[in-house]
């Protein structure tokens, strides 16, 4: 059976007819046995009953064929007179948990070894398995609402909210939201984190709101552009239809539709579903490569965790300054004029932070966690209105025209190639200095309530080995004096993000500093090709579409140019450091594709996020038994 | 003497005094000999005079000194009680025309070889021989008006004007003219060229301005932040005093300083100096590589040729569009909606380009010339106010909100990695049949005319073989149509500009198309660092202060990093064509250090602005040298 995996016969057969009238779906056909007949069938005759010897000789023949090729088969057949033709078999489709379970049952019944179970799984089918789905049979019957792109799979359910703050205060209510916007920015994170599922008008699959929900697993579809969203009035018009705050949508993020009203969901139970414990444990003793993934917070941990993922690969720290009550401090800090000013204000995050890395630290006790210090270019923490810069002036107790000069100074022409990751940590070593200071405290007060933590601390952004000396001079200074102020010795690793392609190339003198690389492969892909991943919509579509690329290189890794990079920093940094640790933290790292390539050029492991975890964990034993 | 090179011995003494009063200059010092009496000393005895036995003494001890160092050396020494005293002997210090004459004076006698001749001179000191110079003599008594940053070497002297259409005009109605703006943008540069030098109040060391006068070799004095120009009012007030249109000022752009009034210039006469020209002769016997120029006018292209230039190893066809005349045309192709109106616009360009193209071939007739195909990003092309935009529209026929929309459209998070290079030509094949046609029919209108010329077609930002493949598909295309047409048969290349990491790794596959490399290195340097030129000024200063680089990697090639990218294109673009020629044509290809980089990793040419022809010849021999 395709669907489920059961080893049972399961077909139909049509009287007096020719094969396309089976395909073309105008008669229903018979059912092959009585095991297989379902409601819309149950009146008609099955093969089994109305001819048992063709029956029976059909199912000598599918057994023997199944046992030669030593997988299901997909049997065409023809009865001509009370006679058996048999027309074609071939390894037969199935879905996500069907293919699971034929791969282990086979292994279990010793048809196939375990490695070859492994091999029968599509990576990508896990998802089926993970994610809540839209019940098939209400999907069926309901209407679609509007069309967008499946951004997050899965299915999801809740009442419409339209800003972010209403989604977290509904959500704090106890009830299930959707959030619809138009599009989302840094500053709806928290509405999107309590909301069941998100749904916008604009953007592509590479827009915030689609990397932030597939990063979560989250339910999601972008780009829906039949939404007439109307904040103000908190409504949108759907195609003439209107639908209110308040009112019930379902999503299905897998295909891309949205309905109205509540479907009910299917959840995932892997804990009962022992085919998949049983693949995933055999996968974890062929794969070379560890899983890790990327986690802001320490639900997504204890989530990632409970995916099989052994520490994080990637901890981002500027999501927790966008919440409301931390980024009045960030403002004041860039708007501060002196280093005492600008150290006072950045100090003020220190005790948000130390909690935050507690809590992911202790989430994923045992294991590793990398935390990468701040990144992003400091202008994307003053995107504000005009009138929101008069509010923020006055709270600050600075003028206006002041405040204003200050935001606009830093615009900048090229900010993907601007003042940003370890730029600023060397323009304003307070904020390192605090970072540092939060992760060490955090893991000296975990260490002394006798929990088990491995804090790295990763640079982004290196280019040069001077960049990373700055920065790891401050690092292990903060870790001596936290040291010493505890009375607590606790282990820390410093090391850096390899991300642009002067890293790659120096990689021997970078790796003189650096106990870890960990690539960065969406920068990478950016400054190697050139491309700017905000801009590509203009060209990437038509390259994809006249094959001048064969594959988006933001989704797989473009193995010839980045991949060649990539080459060199491993045989670089391990020419300095034999045993260095390496990892990559891009989008990439949950792409079974790239992993079968991290393996071949001899990563440690790969990080990605929670929900690919799992998907990580098959494609990297696949990438093992293939390249043996 | 260490001003003008004559081999004469030149000095002073003090009688009853220590050296302290010499170098505090506190006294004027007596003239050592009668020859080197100057107006200021012409009253006190010389040493030859004063006493005869010491100064001969002295005679032969230099002599001596001289002979044994093989240079000129500068020499201390005191009197006792009528005793010759040696204090210190060092190899003398010479201003540029000085360290000409003399080395090639002590190889003319025998003294040293030509090439220890060739060593004796910085390449920087030619400079000195190059550019008109303000007259010393006037500039000591002159008060400095302003200073600023030194952009563009020599002197200038004109009458101020403050936009580019009225220095035009100006010039054509043959008045001398210093043009003085804000800032400058690719819309002045026809302003720019008409002027004899240019000043702006904002911009550092790479502005626009900068950048274009360095390539003319054109005096400019940038950043002058002392400025308060009044383009309304045709005035500007510095420091309270009122500068008008059509009042005169000079500039020192070797120093970065603005006079009032009008200063005398001292020209340059290169055709006279027989030490320079015989010097300039043993570096083209000695060195190995090439020295092309970038050139876009036909008057650059024979300034270069004058100065030694074998070649144009870039010519930008950008500048060719800002034209009032044709711009016009290009706005109108970014407009379009189709693709045939689109044609239709962009074919108004061609004869302009045509006419381009065939002055500058038949100018460096002879010689190969590199014409790389339009690079910028559209929205350069339609940088405008909103009142711009109105009138726009109106000329197109248009409405505002459309126009206004298309060039919004075109707006890029980071255009430096946006739509621009071969991905333009890509999306909008008839820019590159446009200007493949031009090119073409130039070089048959010039063949038929009996000329001799060797056109390269260069294709900017390939990253990915199948993109050169796709233009140079066209430009073959084109080719053999105007063959046909024409019935002329001609020589050409197809080639790219490798600048972006990608082209590096992948050059092996990139020189199965490709018939010749230039590295872009001011692109390469940009993507290998993840830096971009126009942002580094929040960063870069505290970098260089710091020591984190040592130097600026847009000055002199970064050997670890792009260097490293340059040695691997080099190599795997020579293993799949080991007769692949490969040039370099971006800033670095005038500078000392990076030519001798570039010699040793093999490369056959490099092309530099008109003004550093020279420069770097002789850096070309002395990498030679060093290298043997």
């Amino acid at each position: 059976n395709p669907a489920t995996g059961e080893n049972k016969f399961y077909g139909e057969w049509l009287p007096n007819a020719q094969g396309e009238d089976v395909v073309a779906g105008i008669r229903t056909p018979n059912p092959l046995n009585e095991e297989c007949k379902g409601p819309e069938n149950a009146h008609l005759p099955s093969l089994e009953t109305a001819m048992p010897e063709v029956y029976e000789q059909l199912c000598k023949i599918r057994e023997k064929l199944e046992k030669h090729y030593k997988d299901m088969q997909d049997i065409e057949f023809t009865i001509e007179r009370g006679r058996l033709w048999m027309l074609q078999t071939r390894v037969g489709k199935r879905n996500g948990p069907a293919a699971v379970k034929m791969a282990v049952d086979m292994c279990n019944e010793g048809l196939i070894d375990k490695e070859t179970a492994i091999m029968r799984v599509k990576p990508s089918q896990l998802d089926e398995l993970l994610h809540p789905m839209v019940d098939p049979e209400a999907e069926r019957k309901a209407r679609p609402l509007a069309k967008g792109l499946p951004a997050g799979p899965g299915g999801g359910t809740g009442q419409v909210v339209f800003t972010a703050d209403d989604a977290e205060r509904w959500f704090k209510e106890g009830k299930k939201v959707v959030l619809v916007r138009t599009e989302t920015s840094p500053e709806d994170v928290h509405g999107m984190h309590a909301a069941e599922a998100i749904l916008t008008a604009r953007g592509g699959m590479t827009s915030h709101a689609a990397l932030v929900a597939r990063g979560w697993g989250k339910c999601c579809i972008v780009g829906c552009g039949a939404l007439n969203i109307d904040v103000e009035k908190k409504q949108m018009t759907v195609d003439g239809k209107v639908i209110k705050e308040g009112d019930w949508i379902t999503l299905n993020g897998t295909r891309g539709i949205v309905y109205e009203g509540q479907l009910p969901l299917v959840e995932p139970n892997l804990e009962k579903n022992e085919e998949y414990k049983q693949l995933m444990t055999w996968a974890d003793e062929i794969r070379k490569l560890g899983v890790r993934t990327n986690a802001d917070r320490p639900k997504d941990a204890a989530q990632a965790r409970a995916f099989g993922a052994e520490g994080i690969g990637l901890c981002r720290t500027e999501h927790m300054f966008f919440e409301p009550s931390r980024i009045r401090a960030m403002r004041e800090m860039i708007v501060a004029e002196t280093r005492e000013e600008r150290r006072k204000a950045v100090m003020k995050l220190l005790p948000y932070q130390r909690e935050d890395f507690k809590g992911i630290l202790k989430a994923m006790e045992g294991f590793p966690v990398t935390i990468r210090l701040l990144d992003p270019p400091l202008h994307e923490f003053v995107n504000l209105t005009d009138s929101q810069i008069k509010d923020l002036a006055r709270e600050l107790g600075v003028s206006y025209e002041k405040l204003k000069a200050r935001i606009d100074s830093l615009h900048e022409a090229n900010p993907m190639l601007g003042h940003r990751g370890c730029r600023l940590g060397i323009s304003y070593p307070e904020i390192t200095e605090m970072q540092a200071r939060a992760i060490f405290e955090a893991t000296a007060e975990l260490v002394k309530e006798g929990h088990k933590v491995f804090p790295e601390v990763m640079v982004p952004l290196v280019g040069i080995l001077s960049e990373l000396k700055n920065q790891a001079e401050i690092i292990h200074r903060i870790a001596r004096e936290v040291m010493e102020e505890t009375g607590v010795q606790f282990k820390y690793s410093v090391g850096t993000m390899i991300e642009i392609p002067r890293a790659c190339v120096t990689a021997d003198q970078i790796a003189q500093e650096a106990e870890f690389f960990s690539f960065g492969t969406n920068d990478l892909t950016q400054t190697t090709f050139g491309f700017s991943r905000d801009d590509i919509g203009t060209f990437l579509p038509e390259y994809l579409n006249r094959a001048i690329l064969k594959k988006d290189p933001f989704q797989t890794i473009d193995q010839e140019g980045v991949g060649e990079l990539m080459k060199i920093g491993v045989q670089k940094g391990r020419a300095t450091r034999p045993d260095l640790k390496i990892g990559i933290c891009g989008e990439h790292g949950g792409d079974p594709d790239s992993i079968d390539f991290c393996h071949r050029i001899g990563l440690n492991y790969v990080s990605c996020s929670p929900f690919r975890v799992p998907i990580a964990r098959l494609a990297a034993a696949q990438a093992a038994v293939r390249n043996k």
